[in-house]
């Protein structure tokens, strides 16, 4: 079979093709970051009743009007409005209800007058010093949201607030899409566990720890499967066993061409195998495999670290979003900003170059400051902030540029 | 005693008066997002030997001075780099051996010829079209990290690249700061559990869930001590409780001023009490009091939704920053970002308004779009993705200003 590179954009495409998985019930509380996996309607209106924005006087809107400093309207003062109860009175008209933020209006009141523009004169009359218009500092039964409305859609990600929400509708709790298990297998010869002493030529398990941590931050499950010797049957056990545990399986390795023939021998053994992707048209990061096995998706990543962290950043942070049913019309920017870049790059062509940057807030700009560097360094990831696409139809790009910024996890 | 109301300028200096909780040990798997507690040095190089960078041949590289497609050096080929190990033969002059990505470099080579420079002529004789330098393509002992130098200062926040770069170096296990704990009281006689129906003029508990949420979003571990009515003694034993249990106390409520009294009368109670703050210039928000109770801060936070997010946003992310030992010099942008305003917005003198955005990406730029509305409406929180700062020294941000944008958790 003949493979071309893909690009970015037609791998991307490729991903789409997987279904999100299963769905689960999760309290409220448990669900920071979750994505919802059915529309949720609001039970009910909210806040429910007339509600006072303000701490003041429930009054008759026509009862101000024309009032001002020099000719205060005079009111009645009734009793008061306690927080948490029907207030016991109604306001008639000429009268007016002393009310606290977040108290129930009482029956016959539509405004609230706010406290520095009253007066209590005595015990029993209010001089109020501006008119205010029906509605004025009051806030509907529904104006937070009414009974029936969507409050969320399928796709959402709850954050704070959103939680916030659907506490305030009494939903406590909320069916979400599960997290995507995530099976990751660290191949080659020279690998050793990370606590070995690595004799020369071997080197610890880096890829493990980093895509662990990544599926965390990335909202998946890792399930860590261990190292693994370029040996067909050693790595097709493993690929067995990821495949019947987790969602998709991601093989850390191959950075040499043994490996990586080894990876693409162990899916093709697969009998409903369908080969994705064999390379990829971008730098770095180029010799990634991904297959279909079953309905599963199985990554075959190079096994450099810093290779690994853009494949994650540009193709498995939207893979795994994709599994995890997120599809958020409220989702942009959390994930990229703008920044100028602070000098040239050049670019070779024919495919897209992932060049490392740190960022940096100089006024009102936020400049990013390309890491060069030999590519199998580590080291330029930790002091990286995100990364910056060159793309490959582009010769270059140029100091004083503003240009898109992938942002790695958050520091 | 007289108070007056603070900038947050002044707040936010006065938070960092606070000291970090203390320390425990992680294993580098559980340390996604912790912050480490003591500088780490390096034990030892990485990679720790001479490593190839490309597939290719090691040679000397004066061997290929001069050559190219025209003029190839020919080289005698020798056996071939095994990965993860010693290789067997030196590289004597005027020889090449075989070396995958990764591999160890021989004796005797000072450089790698890529692949697609070479050719074997024959099983013995290489041909090699391209001349590289000493150190081409070789990644040395001490590139990635020398041993001594800090991989991490004290303060630093661990993401998966730099979790991966302490497993390269065979740190298992890291000294971390313990995750603040925050005590969440909820009062006024309004708010009722979120599992019960409200009648007339009840509102339920929406800030335990939405601050719950922040403190998990922000690093911290929330204990919810439940709702409390407006009364003295409930709410002292609450704070006691708090103040025993927990880092900090944050009591939610208090939108009507009778609650804020009582709030600022039970931290009084207190005899190691001192009143940081009572008041501060920002809306919606203001009616926060800070006060110090021994060694932990006690927050009376106002009881709408909204302003208990920008209050969290603004003041208690830092707070829980600054508890969490978080200092780290990389530390730029993640939480905010740059954005055009897509129209003008006006502010009242004498305090920062904080106003919710909306942003959106418009070919290379960030618009950020403010959301009005009535204030206390928590679904204006759930549209936006930050807020921005309208400072008390302006008349307010115009119409295509680059403003910054303090971001809500991603979506």
């Amino acid at each position: 079979m003949f493979f071309k590179v893909k690009t970015s954009e037609k791998v991307l495409k490729i991903l789409e093709g997987f279904d999100s998985v299963g769905e689960e019930n999760s309290s409220i509380d448990d669900a920071l970051g979750r994505v919802i996996s059915r529309d949720i309607p609001s039970p009910e209106n909210l806040p429910g009743f007339y509600r006072s924005s303000v701490d003041g006087y429930a009054v008759k809107a026509e009862d101000t009007f024309g009032a001002t400093e020099s000719l205060p309207a005079l009111l009645d003062v009734s009793a008061e409005v306690t927080m948490g109860e029907t207030p016991a009175v109604a306001c008639a008209s000429g009268k007016a209800v002393k009310i606290p933020t977040g108290g129930m209006l009482p029956e016959g009141a539509d405004g609230v007058v706010m406290l520095e523009y009253c007066h209590e004169l005595d015990k029993k009359t209010l001089e109020v010093t501006r008119a205010i218009s029906p509605l004025e500092n009051v806030i509907r039964p529904d104006d937070d949201f009414k009974q029936g409305g969507i409050v969320f859609e399928k796709g959402c990600s709850m954050r704070p607030q959103d939680l916030g929400l659907l506490a305030g509708l009494g939903i406590i709790d909320v069916q979400v899409y599960k997290r995507p298990r995530v099976a990751i297998i660290s191949t080659g010869d020279e690998i050793i566990p990370i606590d070995k002493k690595p004799v020369a030529g071997q080197v610890r398990d880096i890829n493990s720890h980093t895509l662990g941590a990544f599926c965390r931050y990335a909202g998946a499950i890792p399930i860590t499967l261990g190292l693994c010797k370029d040996d067909f049957t050693q790595l097709r056990d493993k690929v067995v066993q990821g495949l019947d545990m987790a969602d998709t399986v991601w093989i850390s390795g191959g950075s040499s061409v043994g490996t990586r023939d080894l990876t693409l021998k162990v899916c093709e053994s697969f009998q409903e195998m369908e080969l994705l992707v064999h390379g990829i048209s971008i730098s770095p990061g180029k010799p990634t495999i991904i297959a279909r096995i079953g309905s599963r998706a199985v990554f075959g990543l190079p096994g450099h670290a810093v290779s690994t962290i853009v494949i994650a950043q540009v193709f498995l942070k939207p893979f795994i979003s994709r599994l995890s049913g997120r599809n958020d019309s409220r989702a942009v920017s959390c994930y990229h900003t703008n920044a100028e870049l602070s000098r040239n790059i050049e670019s070779a062509n024919g495919r897209d170059d992932y060049i490392r940057v740190r960022l940096e807030h100089k006024g009102d700009k936020i400049i990013a400051d390309p890491i060069f560097g030999k590519s199998g360094l580590i080291s330029t990831l930790v002091e990286a902030h995100g990364l910056v696409r060159v793309d490959r139809n582009t010769e270059g790009l140029y100091q004083g540029q503003v240009v898109r910024v992938i942002l790695f996890a958050p520091l």
